[in-house]
């Protein structure tokens, strides 16, 4: 999860490497699925190194389309989707941040879902740290991130 | 907008009188509906001073709905009708904070809504003011969100 | 419930006057909101009679909502709203027949709604009658609808 | 799209039937993902030939999901979900008829998809002919639904 056309380069460079990352475990990269910002890089990265990506979109418009999603999911519900891409997910890792990424955070630790933040944002992570701080994890950089999730994965006997 | 079973006794006696000031204007509260918390101590508010409550429930559980709604709106979609209740919303008042309290900010925000925060705690201010500064305004008592909201309406031209 | 664009004239009239009968009873009317058709028409009715009208609107569009509409609801979730408004009501009258119309008949047989169906589809009585006969009522005009209503809400003990 | 814990025996064949087709040409099968009635069957027909399955759960009972669905999709959105599941089909096929399944249906002609019937009830076939003819297809068996689908799908270059 993360902005979208609001996103930074370094936001772009870490997604695209998570996808690369996520895809070369065999996990399956369920973003927001349009054709810009985090979604679309981890997308992108995922693809180059043969991943399978699923795109939860927020309306109807075929060309929001991210080419690098294989199966797109039409929720054609907005912003609401936030809910849907955080609940189907194993762990939900925020790369950059803006107001739907906070609502992603938000709402996957409202459903209790552990949350990975990369970022460069000291205020989100001093606010959803206090918010739910045994759901947060903190870290520096994609490969960190994955560790992460490794391990949240293996504890929670998360297939 | 405030945490449900979380709540805090300050935030429930502010609730209480948002609902009186909000209907003492004349205009109609809406909350997630359900029968706790800053929702269910906003809707009292306002029918003691003979309000009109709007509650949008995130189930269809009708022992969950607060006996101060009048109107009960079932989305029976869970969080995500944290998006229909900033949506619906001509301005947003956040009572308190919690997980879902947050994800309701960010939605409000990615909505570009205005939003006014009624809580002491410190990192939501830092953060939801870096997130989309122009749209958050902290306050220290129900009186002053009032006040505030009564200058967003007259400035923005909502009816 | 019942056609926008394609609303047939004998189901505006019917809509106009259900708005009013309900209005006159001082029920509260739920329509999807939009400044067309059967919606419209039954808004127009009620506020005509001093009633008062929500309306749950698929998008964001403050264009798209009627002025007969005392309170907009914003789901911005396209036709899966169509599930907010047959779960919101205490009885469902579905006017005049279309694909929204029918799937808001259909969503509400799935929630165990009572529906009573106004129009001159012979095919919708004869299938939604197939699909769950218990919960449905034929009517041939707006009284008789209203009638049917009153004696669903005493027997099922509805407030 | 097809009932759940109301499906017929023929409904189950001809679901597991169509599976089994539609993992053969390649294609991703969707379903609303729950562990039963033709969902379930159908899901297991793709996997039974090596197919991909997608399922969108209405609720976040991890309990409820078919195990033959490979990515589940949590909505937690009741039937509402039934809209996610035609707008993100490229031909919808509905096995069976049922109160969901008419939903899906009607939504699906709301949003203008193609929907091919398979089912042994006349009024639905009659009915869903009426409100919009040309979306829709009525067959006798998988074979010719999935020969009919592929027709759709290369008049309107559907990838």
């Amino acid at each position: 999860m993360g902005p979208g056309a609001k996103a930074k380069a370094a936001d772009l460079q870490n997604a695209y490497q998570l996808g690369q990352l996520i895809a070369q475990r065999g996990w399956v990269l369920l973003t927001g699925g349009r054709n810009m910002g985090v979604m679309n890089a981890a997308s992108h990265g995922a693809k180059a190194t043969n991943g399978l990506t699923i795109g939860i979109l927020p309306t109807d418009d075929p060309n929001s389309i991210s080419e690098a999603v294989d199966i797109a999911i039409i929720s054609d519900m907005g912003n609401a989707r936030n809910n849907i891409n955080v609940l189907s997910s194993d762990v939900v890792i925020a790369c950059g941040m803006g107001a739907g990424t906070a609502s992603e955070i938000a709402l996957a630790l409202k459903g209790n879902k552990k949350v990975i933040l990369l970022n460069d944002n000291e205020q989100s992570k001093l606010f959803f740290k206090d918010v739910l701080p045994q759901n947060i994890y903190i870290v520096d950089n994609p490969g960190e991130a994955i560790k992460t999730a490794e391990e949240i994965l293996a504890l929670h006997h998360i297939a």
